[in-house]
Formats: structure tokens, C-alpha cells, sequence
């Protein structure tokens, strides 16, 4: 047996040796022999007096204060400055200090608990997870239980699908979920993600075209680094949008362009709109080159028809706009009449080549694995060179997580017929037929509400209702220099803890108010949610 | 029981109905009524015509052209194009094009297999996971193997520290390994990460100062992202330098000011020229605001002495420079005269506060878990505002993946005492023993060539000796537009097989040429391609 290796790290008690001799030579050479070490070192801390560890313990220091630092908030990337990101802005974060205060039972509010109604995140608040799909990561994790010495008590605990596609995985990640794989992800998982576009779109898919990503988020960033290189380019973004598009925008300096959804007819995009939009950029002087489309929409959950597809494609057709199809929603479609549509299988029925990125990801659906930052991103009609220069940019960031592809794979994939199968789908049915319920019954609920109005939701995981505040309170607020919407929230917040996004977070028409609030919490609480919305609404704006 | 759920997503039959009511309402719109739909759709298809899903499944279409697409490379974000990252560069894709020849027979080469030394990835290359990390993480994933019901059969599989250390994180991940965790990463595991920092530094470490991130590369971009506010503003990089950095500073447009470490003298690093470096980039007019140092060296296999470090933090103290301290590779250490000792320590040892960002990752040291993209950052006397902003930039990528945020928790607290623990530490010195053993064959090896000449090998993952190459091959590779140590790569690859990645892809003294190969093969394999790599280099340079 080899000897026991010795991890070299210097502790305290060698450091102070060697500071002692460090001090010596620095003395040494800066003043000449026979200075003293001890001058010379910054204030504080003597190497040969350093205090033992255990006198640390129990204070914990604060930073040491850098008198006038290098980075400071006047200094820095001013983009990184002015970038806003809401859903875990100053809402959630004074929910999060609620949390916390409630736990330690240092304040009293008028409720027991926070609920978190800000960002879509199901497992946080109840919504399990699919068995099949966490065996399987599983395995993948810990091949080491797929050993044959294994199998006896492995079978008592994993079904055999759960351990013939852990087995396919293993065997098609070289060197298993711990090594690094191609930039663009594992070919296995590529072809898989190939083969379900192709299932559902009848046409076909290249897998070199797909790029695995740390959740969409990570693709998005990515295509906004290539396409964002002066500060004139602008996107069209629409009105109300999930804000990482306009995050992203700004940090990168180029320029939003909102398009208005029409509230009034269920959050319609109409080519008009575009029109304008797009005039009204160029008159600007800036150059717009993409587009953003998210459907099923968030905020708004709303889904396009077939028209509106089309109407959206000729026009980025028309000007030559690259299309970002953010379709991470396509899961949860709640409507008989609004089916889930993708971007790319009207482009390829109407036959009008545009450059199309579409983003699909692990965190939403019936799937709902946010932590595992999954996700895929295709690339069609684009540029080879441009798209070698993407691969490129992938690559510098080695790969995406292995748990992450391993989920976009199963994601794609659902178990092979049998025992898994049969439970899969009644999980997955048991999860959708929830979310569909609850959509419904957030929808009737606040439309029951004087002066709260939400559109029908047709998919994704939002309520978006618009809400009218009476004059007081919005003037009260702008002059604490607040949105009237953000006022709103934490009232709502600090009245009965359930925790939503203010509009202004979204965007939205001017002088208009909304929240955003997600479908997920289970049945009961969000129902119980819904009396205390009313509630507080009615006092809020004195209709009690 | 519910019904089952009916997944709606309009498939090829259902899209070609809609297309036609579609195309006969755009007809409508656009030409008046009685227009006939076809005419006024893109050529190649009609809706009433769409051809069958089948038809298309055995040719895979190339992309459509577009003719002048919007995304080009001359109008493209030009920082992206100049940008180059070359450990997965020119010489590592035609080693994936020779695997691809070789598994597919098409075309012969003096060798049978590739022998990939670009990049460090140890599990890729034959290095096993370690069991407790692969277990615990098996557990947190697929929770529902907790339950009590399960334990007779668990036990069987995993131990009581596996199963405990799974309780323990499942219990503080709210909502479990699917949910979003908080932006900086679970508490539990930061506080884990400022207790490791604790233990071995001697002094405190605040978890609020600590950010989980995908790989220490994540941690690393965020933090230029702050930096780099105006293209004048200069880092201080290392020459030679993981070539991340160079990367990420040319494409966030700011400069990268080389510091070149002594290769005569074991790649030491001097004050005297961090100083040059320093009033060179004054000079150009440029504003240097932050220094990178790689400790352990990569590629360089240096392991800097306190003295070199007292250096470093005084220079950035004097210069008020914010310091990158990038030390993934803290416990790959193969000589006891050099100890790891961490700028943090340092830092404090002197009482000389600096802005101090550390990187450690869970891709290196004995637990080589790349594919997991797990990894830290540690701010250190940053200004509040500062770090404010850098917990908003988190925030919009949401969260770091949850399975590396695991991985994270287990780099930094071994198992409890038991069999898990002994396991535990025998792998752990087999791996660090034959890693050590490796390096010292390498570096005698390399030694061994006439012409060829390797620093000693104190720690990190490589080899990066340097290579004298013939004036007529230096002079064929610059009259071909390659770096010569590119074509010596290339020429490497093609007649042995090794894959290894040129100098100039990490920067290097002006008319030297080196070469970065891993030391993570298996021993007979590395021995075998050292014994190949000297008859190339004999052969090449003549000397055979």
C-alpha cells in the first residue's frame, strides 16, 4: 500500500516561519542589512506574534475596509450598473428577509409564512419531481451501482428502463458525467434532442445544430454576445417581457426595442406593432437585427395561433431580422384551441429561410428541474462561419453541466414501455392537470376582483393581472421615488406574504400597473393566497 | 383517476390545416378577396401539399441558405471574432477528426488511438471518480431513496456517512436538487466553503463573501464583467497563462498586460517585472485596474514560495489592483519544499488589504469533477455596492447548477470517520500518488530530449517544456501562416497520436516555442507516448 499522501498546504504555524524569513530578506533589500523586519510589514499583524487559529473562532471579522477602492459602483462596468433584473430584485429580496425574520421569530407579521410567488421554480413550493427522471440521474451519478455484483439489490430499488437508459448514457459520455464533454454536448443527447424536434415538427434536425446550454439562459447569452457588436444594433423585445432579454441588452449596450402586446385582446402581436416598432428604431438611427419571440408567453401566458406564428415570421423574413424563439414554455399549454406551435415548423412550412435560434429548457414543463440548469439552444440558417464562432464561444466555457444534459436527454426521452412508462405519464398528467386547474382558478379569482383584470392563460406558469390603483397611492409612491406597482408588491408582501413581481419589472404600457404572479404553489395555499389577495386589494384601494 | 393529459402541440396534419386557413386569410388581407393563397407564400411548399413526416427521414437537410444573412462575420461582435481559446482550438479538432477516421476505418495512421494531453480532464483519461463524491450526490438526486422504506435495501449500496451526508444536504436545499437555490449558491454549502477557508488559513472567512458558480471560468467572467468598464482598462496576465483570461478580456474589450514569468529561473515571478509591466501599460495610456495570478501555475507546474506572494500582494497594494487569485489547482502539490499557501493567507498575514477574488473549482486536485461545473469565488474587502451588483449579475443566470454546488459541499469536507472515510483516502493518495509520479516521469523524460527542456513539475496538471526547433521548420510554418509551434503540434498529433496544445495558444516569449501536454494518462500510456515523443523529435529536428 502506497504511503499515505500529505496534503501540502501551509498552515498558520508554517506561514509564520516563513513570514518571519520573508520579512527578513524584505528588510534586507529594501533598507539595506540589518533592518527590522518588523517596520516594514502593513499594520496590524506581526508574523512572528500571529494569534492561534482558535481566537478567530468566535468573531467573524467584517471586509477590511480598502480605503478608496479600485472597484466601486462609479468605476465599474456602468452596463453591468444600469442592467435590472426583477424576479430577484427588491421584492423577493425584502421576501427573503421576511423569511428569515419569521424563522427566527424576531418580528410578527399578519401571516406564518412567505409564499413565493415570484419566479417560476415548482419543486421550491411543492411540485415533486419526475421519479424516472431522478433515478436515472442517479445512476448516471454512481455507476459504480451498475456493477453486475450490483444488480441483485439495485434491482429492489430501480426498475429496469430506470437502469437500461442510466447504462446508455454511461456508455455514451466517455469517461462518464465527471469529464468534460464536447463544447456543444454530448452527440448522444444532441441526436436525442435532433429526434424529438423532428417528432414534433415533421421536419428534420441537425444535430450540429443544437448546442446543450446551461439552462436557456446560458444560449441566449450566448447568441446576444455574437449579435450585439455596436451600440445601435437594437432587438425587438416584446411588451411585457421576461427580463433577462432586456438584462442581457442592456449589459451588453445595445438597445431594447419594445413592441406592445395588445392587452385588451389577450396579449395579440400584430404586425402593425412590428411595423412600428421597427420604423421607429431605424428612425432613431439605431439598426435593428433580431427579434425576440417568448411562446408560450411569459409574463403573459399567452400562446400564439398559426396566424400570428406566420405574421411573425414574414415580418422578420421581410427585414431580415434573426429570430430568438424562446419556447421553454411549450410544455404547459392549458387551451383546447391554442396548441403549442414552434417558430421553426412554420419557417419550414412556409418555406421563408430566416436565421432562427429557438431555446428550450429542463426548468419548466411538468419537468421543473431549475436547479439542474438544463437546456438546449438550435441554430438554423445560420452562417457557418458565425456559427463556428459560437461553438467557439461554448467552448471557452468547456462545456455545459453533465447533469443538466443528462436531464435535456431525458427530457426529450420518455421511459420505454413498462412499469416507468405507465408511472411517468400519470405523474406528468397529475402535474399538468394541476397547473391547468390552478391557471383557471387564479384567472376566475382575480377577474372576480374590482379593479383586477387577467387575460385568459393559455399556457406557461403566470398570472399577469393588470390592476388599477386609485391616484393616491400611485402619486404616494412616485414621490418615494418608487414604481406604483413595486409599492403595491410589498404591500401585498408585508400584508399577507404572498411574494409577486411588480409589472414595471416587465415592462409594460405607461401608467398601467400589473404583477406577476406564478400558478405553482399547491391547490390550497394558492387558493387561500387568492382571499388574501382580494382582501388586501379591496383595503388597499378602500373598497372595504 | 385523472384523465390522461393530451400533450397539444399542432403536429404536420393539424399545421397544414391551419396553414391553409392561414394563407387564405393573409391572401385576403393583402390582396383583397378571391385571391388565390399559394401565390402569395414562399416557394418550396404548399400548405394543402406537405409532404408526409416519412419522406424526410432519410435525408438530413443542410441549413437553408439565407442569402446575405444578417449574422456575419464581418458584422458580427468583433471582440467574439478576435477572441481565441486554444485548449479547444486548431490542434485538439483535428484530433477529434483523427478519433472519427480511426473509429470509422476510413483512413489509416501510424497509431491506433488518439491520446488526448490538451486538456485537463482527468476523468476523460482513465482517472476514477471518487466513490463517496459519485454516492452522496447518487442519493441528493434521487431522494426518494431516503424514505424508510427503502433503508433495508439502501444499505446494501451505500454507507451510513453516503446515506447521512445525503440527508444532510437534501434537508438544506429547499425544494431539493431541481429547485433554484438562492443566486450565491445554497448557505449550507457556503458556509461549508468559508469553514474549509477557515481551517486553512487561519483566519475568518464570511459565506456571504462566497459565490457558487458553474467552474471557477463562471466566477471569473462575472468578475471582469465588473472590471472592464472602458477599453483602456488593463489586466496584468501572466506569460504563459491559462488562456481563459486573454479570452475573456478580448472580448469584453479591454487590454491584457503580459508580466512574464522566468522560465530560466523555474517560471519565477519578480517585482520587477509586475513593475515594468505596470508602467508599460501606463505608458500606452492605459489604466491597469486588476492582475491575474495562476497559483499553482498553469501551464507552468510552478508553485510560487510565500516570499513570491508577499511580492505579489504588495505590488497590488502599492498599485491598488484588485487581484485575481485563480487556484483550482490548490491540492495538485508534488514537492514539499513547495507548499500551497493561498493569497487570502497572505493577504492577511501582512494586514495589507487588497480587492482579492479567489477561484477554486471542483474540475481539479484529486476529485476531478469537470463535467459537473462546480466551483467558488471569494470577495474579499470589496465595496459593498461593489458586491451588490455582482450578486444582481448572479442573479440573472438565476443560479449555479445544484449537482456542482454538491460537488462543491464535498470538495470541501471529506467523510465522516468510518469506512467511507478510509475508502475516501486511499483513493484520494492513489490518485495524488500516481499524478506526482507522473509529473516527475514527464519532467525526466522531456529532460531526456536534446532540444526539449521542462521546468520541474511542482504542481497543477502539466508538462510545458520547451522545444528548439530547426530554422527551416520555423520558417516553413511562418511562410504557411502557422505559429511553429502549432505546426510541431500538428506534426505531433498526425504521426503519434498525442494531442497535445501549442505554446502560442498561452503566450510565450517571442521566438520560443513550447508545448502543454497533461500528465492525467494512465502511466503505461504516458510512458508509451513519451517514448513517441522523442522519436518525433529526433526524427523532426533531424537528429535521428
Amino acid at each position: 500500500m502506497t504511503a499515505v499522501w500529505t496534503m501540502r498546504v501551509a498552515g498558520r504555524r508554517e506561514r509564520a516561519g516563513l513570514a518571519r524569513n520573508a520579512a527578513r530578506r524584505f528588510a534586507t533589500r529594501t533598507q539595506g542589512p540589518g533592518a527590522s523586519p518588523v517596520q516594514t510589514l502593513g499594520k496590524a499583524r506581526r508574523p512572528g506574534n500571529v494569534a492561534p487559529a482558535s481566537s478567530f473562532a468566535a468573531a467573524a471579522t467584517k471586509a477590511h475596509a480598502v480605503a478608496n477602492p479600485t472597484l466601486r459602483l462609479d468605476t465599474m462596468n456602468e452596463h453591468l450598473r444600469k442592467m435590472e433584473y426583477a424576479v430577484r430584485g427588491e421584492v423577493p429580496i425584502a421576501a427573503g428577509k421576511i423569511q428569515k425574520e419569521l424563522s427566527q421569530g424576531s418580528k410578527k407579521y399578519p401571516f406564518d409564512k412567505v409564499l413565493l410567488c415570484n419566479i417560476g421554480n415548482p419543486q421550491a413550493v411543492g411540485t415533486p419531481p419526475i421519479t424516472f427522471y431522478r433515478q436515472v440521474l442517479a445512476l448516471v451519478d454512481s455507476p459504480s451501482l451498475l456493477a453486475p455484483e450490483h444488480r441483485e439489490n439495485l434491482s429492489k430499488l430501480f426498475t429496469e428502463a430506470e437502469i437500461e437508459r442510466a447504462e446508455e448514457l454511461v456508455a455514451n459520455m466517455p469517461g462518464g458525467s465527471g469529464a468534460y464533454t464536447d463544447s456543444q454536448g454530448t452527440e448522444l443527447v444532441r441526436k436525442n434532442v435532433a429526434q424529438f424536434i423532428e417528432d414534433r415538427d415533421g421536419y428534420p434536425c441537425d444535430p450540429d445544430n443544437i448546442f446543450l446550454t446551461n439552462g436557456a439562459s446560458s444560449g441566449i447569452q450566448m447568441l446576444l454576445t455574437a449579435l450585439i457588436a455596436d451600440p445601435s444594433h437594437a432587438i425587438l423585445t416584446p411588451v411585457p417581457q421576461y427580463p433577462i432579454y432586456s438584462a442581457l441588452i442592456a449589459l451588453f449596450n445595445g438597445q431594447a426595442e419594445g413592441y406592445y402586446l395588445d392587452e385588451s385582446k389577450q396579449w395579440a402581436l400584430t404586425t402593425e406593432e412590428l411595423n412600428r416598432t421597427y420604423e421607429d428604431s431605424v428612425a432613431k438611427g439605431n439598426e435593428p437585427r433580431a427579434m425576440v419571440l417568448i411562446n408560450p408567453g411569459n409574463p403573459t401566458g399567452s400562446v400564439l395561433s398559426y396566424d400570428d406564428l406566420c405574421n411573425v415570421v414574414r415580418f422578420c423574413y421581410k427585414n431580415k431580422l434573426v429570430l430568438l424563439a424562446d419556447e421553454v414554455y411549450q410544455e404547459n399549454i392549458y387551451t383546447e384551441d391554442r396548441p403549442f406551435i414552434s417558430v421553426k415548423s412554420v419557417v419550414e412550412d412556409l418555406g421563408l429561410p430566416i436565421e432562427l435560434a429557438s431555446f428550450h429548457s429542463t426548468s419548466k414543463g411538468f419537468i421543473g428541474e431549475c436547479g439542474r440548469r438544463g437546456g438546449y439552444m438550435e441554430l438554423c440558417n445560420f452562417d457557418e462561419d458565425v456559427h463556428a464562432q459560437i461553438v467557439k464561444l461554448a467552448s471557452s466555457g468547456l462545456c455545459s453541466n453533465t447533469d443538466g444534459q443528462v436531464m435535456t436527454d431525458l427530457m426529450v426521452r420518455p421511459p420505454a414501455p413498462g412499469p416507468s412508462r405507465d408511472a411517468f405519464f400519470n405523474e406528468r398528467d397529475a402535474i399538468l392537470g394541476s397547473m391547468q386547474k390552478k391557471a383557471l382558478m387564479m384567472e376566475r379569482f382575480l377577474n372576480d376582483i374590482p379593479g383586477v383584470s387577467c387575460q385568459p392563460l393559455s399556457g406557461a406558469m403566470y398570472a399577469f393581472p393588470s390592476i388599477e390603483l386609485p391616484a393616491e397611492f400611485v402619486e404616494n409612491a412616485r414621490r418615494e421615488g418608487k414604481a406604483p406597482d413595486t409599492a403595491y408588491a410589498l404591500s401585498l408582501l408585508r400584508n399577507t406574504g404572498i411574494c409577486a413581481v411588480p409589472g414595471s419589472g416587465f415592462n409594460q404600457v405607461d401608467g398601467t400597473f400589473h404583477l406577476r404572479l406564478t400558478i405553482l404553489p399547491d391547490e390550497e395555499s394558492l387558493e387561500n393566497a387568492m382571499h388574501r389577495f382580494r382582501e388586501h386589494h379591496l383595503e388597499l384601494t378602500k373598497q372595504n
